[in-house]
């Protein structure tokens, strides 16, 4: 084989998970997930892909000569996490909207201060946001917000990867869908191919049928997925049975959005009836699961991952917006959740850790469009790889690699972030961005950011 | 006032806690919860004790000079975490009993694995516990486990403060509470008072009521308190009513425990009839709530957080043994708990954040039994106090201080750590304990640890 430019050597290597059967654990013969973790592996790159999984010491000479080498020992090498649903920029607005239910937190606080945003604003919300997600070994970002042509600068320039859908409702006219098309038209493959675009309608209750048909006909013009609210709780599903007499889902499917590729932002409202529209596009659907923030706003359904998981669809690890979740952290979400799962099921061996990683490896990769490209560190791949400590106190000792980064690990044993290929976190360091700077330019706007004298909202939230 | 010998300066400091009143939220009258930040303000500590918080720049030349300065600058001042129900040195069997529940955790996996452990074993779990709550900011632990000379010895070691109660059984005779009240006589007030004993009975399903009477007495003549597993969920609440007619807090009352005074551990099978034997004794009662757990193990009940809270019953936070909830982070089962209280109340405006951080402090101090002693940064209690940096990107800008606390913050954001005035966490390093050698001691013993061929356990679990 040619010369790689990148090796990791010596690591514990996360190279892909195998997903559990459908019916686990109801049927003892299904299989457990499995995460496949190789000792003392290395890992060669070439142009920004994997070129291949190695033991320690078996690479000739010849192909390692010249190559950067970063030391995976005491480490273990994991696929780049992938944030499957966020509103990155609303960093801005972290902490902001506290202690109050849904309905309140958009009418009272989120809606009204959105009406003082920037887009510098937006540029520098973003561009926090994406160091705090390198930062936690979160390389891809499936985004849903305005002013989105500051976000994907922003992307581009600090060497991360995303799925971009600018935000639309059907109030604004065409103009919104328009300009959700021309961005995708614009940046669709960008940033050296780490820019996906997908169109981004609001959500089932605030973009309309008809908009919603022209939207996915659009998508499938423009050979881009659609990123949409739908299902976000069973009172969605309830209102929208009740008002219409059918579920967001089977809007979804109606007006050809299924069809055409979706992430479905939450889906916490997705009924067993949902299924028969869910299933047979599960090769190009993907449901984003963030249970902090069901949690947070006293939600009472939550994603129904063994529902999915039964039904063969991808189900993602999402953050939601910072606004809500208050971090971007995909291994809390991740961990939040396979809890959650098992208190929901009253089972505690469903949901294992293994089974947890597959979510936020492989199935998020899905989710998000991009399982050809990542979710997994095997050759051909694009090499988004984190490089975790595993010598910590928290740690250790370690019986059970795949239960100690699900259960015991913190942010900050990511240690060091490639996304194809490049060093972007560095031993716990940001190596292409400026953070401080948007701290400082956000911290100076809080004032205005947080003024709703004006009385105005960019929206009513009335699903 | 006299010349402090140590200055924290320029802090926000959370000084301490105003709980909320009874009834809240449904009484719109009663206060919320409130954390009392001083923003620019300076800590003098001298012998261990605080002895002021003021103004940065208004102590004069005098009272400073010779002190040493902890530069204080974007960095929050707040009292040690207290972590009021673990087993520390379970750091050993940390993730060995995986996605099981909890019958199975203990009759398949923990207590037969316990049959093997030495007292060294739990010297050096203890040890890395210690390490691992240390650099979490977590200053004091309430355990109750085996051999727990060897844990005062690494308690003492690491001058952290910590709440010792040795674990005894009924199936021992006599011979486990005399052991638990030797040690009670020795260790009390030891390590520079860092050490409070409690005795340690371990159930009220493992040890009887005749037992439980003697342990009451016993603990009131030596001054101490008790720490008891009681009511761990409602499916022991409804055994122990279904076989005797009784729910475990009035097996408390009635033996006298509670009259002592009582780490409750768990409390998640509490009913709204127990009140009328806690509220009395709430000067000297608390329970420890460790949510991370219940869902872990698909438990359905969680500690009833409003119901205590409504009777004036503190509820302190506790993490229980690694083996169980995979980490020591206070400030993880913190977040899990106020998270769950939403959902469970249904109630998004219930368990702020200010309110949760009552809980880790003041409450958390009290149901230790400590709450004279440390739980607030006021003058006269012990300098515990942790620094928590600000500045990290993940809890920028700040909004909300105490949501930044409770929602984003990171283990790592702990940078120094005071006991009694002393740095045992130095800017991220531990100064006083080297955890590496636990690490591998510990990590040696595993496969001698895990080993269950010998077909024995240290007790059944059928409660």
């Amino acid at each position: 084989m040619p010369p790689v430019d990148l090796i990791v050597t010596d690591a514990t290597v996360l190279t892909h998970t195998e997903p559990a059967a459908p019916g686990y654990p109801d049927d003892p013969a299904a299989r457990r997930a499995t995460a496949v973790l190789l000792e003392h592996h290395d890992i060669g790159v070439l142009d920004g892909v994997i070129a291949w999984v190695r033991p320690t010491g078996t690479t000739p000479e010849a192909e390692r000569a010249g190559a950067r080498a970063l030391d995976g020992r005491g480490r273990l090498a994991m696929p780049g996490l992938i944030n499957c649903h966020t509103h990155s920029a609303m960093t801005m607005f972290r902490g902001s909207a506290e202690d109050v239910p849904v309905h309140s937190w958009f009418n009272d606080h989120i809606w009204p201060m959105e009406v003082n945003m920037t887009p510098r604003d937006v540029a520098l919300g973003a561009r926090l946001a994406i160091g705090e997600m390198l930062l936690a070994g979160v390389t891809t970002f499936a985004d849903h917000y305005f002013s989105m042509d500051e976000i994907a600068k922003e992307v581009s320039a600090a060497g991360a990867r995303a799925v971009l859908a600018p935000t639309y409702f059907s109030s604004e006219g065409p103009a919104g869908l328009d300009r959700s098309a021309a961005f995708a038209a614009e940046w669709h493959g960008a940033a050296d191919g780490r820019i996906t675009a997908m169109l981004g309608p609001h959500a089932t209750y605030t973009v309309d049928d008809a908009d919603l048909e022209r939207t996915a006909r659009i998508a499938t013009e423009l050979g881009v997925r659609v990123h949409i609210h739908a299902a976000e709780g069973m009172f969605q599903t309830d209102s929208s049975l009740e008002s219409r007499g059918v579920t967001p889902m089977q809007v979804l499917h109606d007006t050809g959005v299924l069809e055409a590729g979706a992430i479905i932002a939450h889906g916490a409202g997705i009924t067993p009836d949902d299924v028969r529209w869910l299933a047979p596009v599960a090769d190009r659907i993907g449901v984003a699961a963030c249970d902090k923030v069901y949690l947070k706003h006293a939600q009472q359904s939550t994603t129904p991952v063994r529902l999915l998981h039964d039904a063969g669809v991808p189900v993602g690890i999402g953050t939601d917006g910072p606004a809500s979740g208050n971090t971007l952290s995909v291994l809390e979400s991740l961990r939040l959740l396979a809890l959650v799962e098992k208190q929901k099921e009253a089972d505690a061996t469903w949901l294992t850790s293994a089974h947890a990683l597959d979510l936020a490896t492989r199935q998020s990769a899905l989710t998000a469009g991009l399982g050809d490209r990542v979710g997994a560190l095997l050759p051909g791949r694009r090499a988004d790889v984190v490089l975790v400590a595993l010598d910590r106190p928290h740690l250790q000792p370690l019986h059970d690699v795949a239960a100690a980064l699900v259960l015991s690990v913190q942010e900050a044993d990511v240690r060091t972030v490639l996304v194809d290929g490049r060093v972007v976190v560095d031993e716990g360091r940001l190596t292409t961005i400026d953070v401080q700077e948007a701290i400082d330019g956000l911290t100076a706007r809080v004032p205005q950011l947080r003024d709703r004298s004006h009385g105005r909202r960019i929206q009513d939230y009335a699903p």
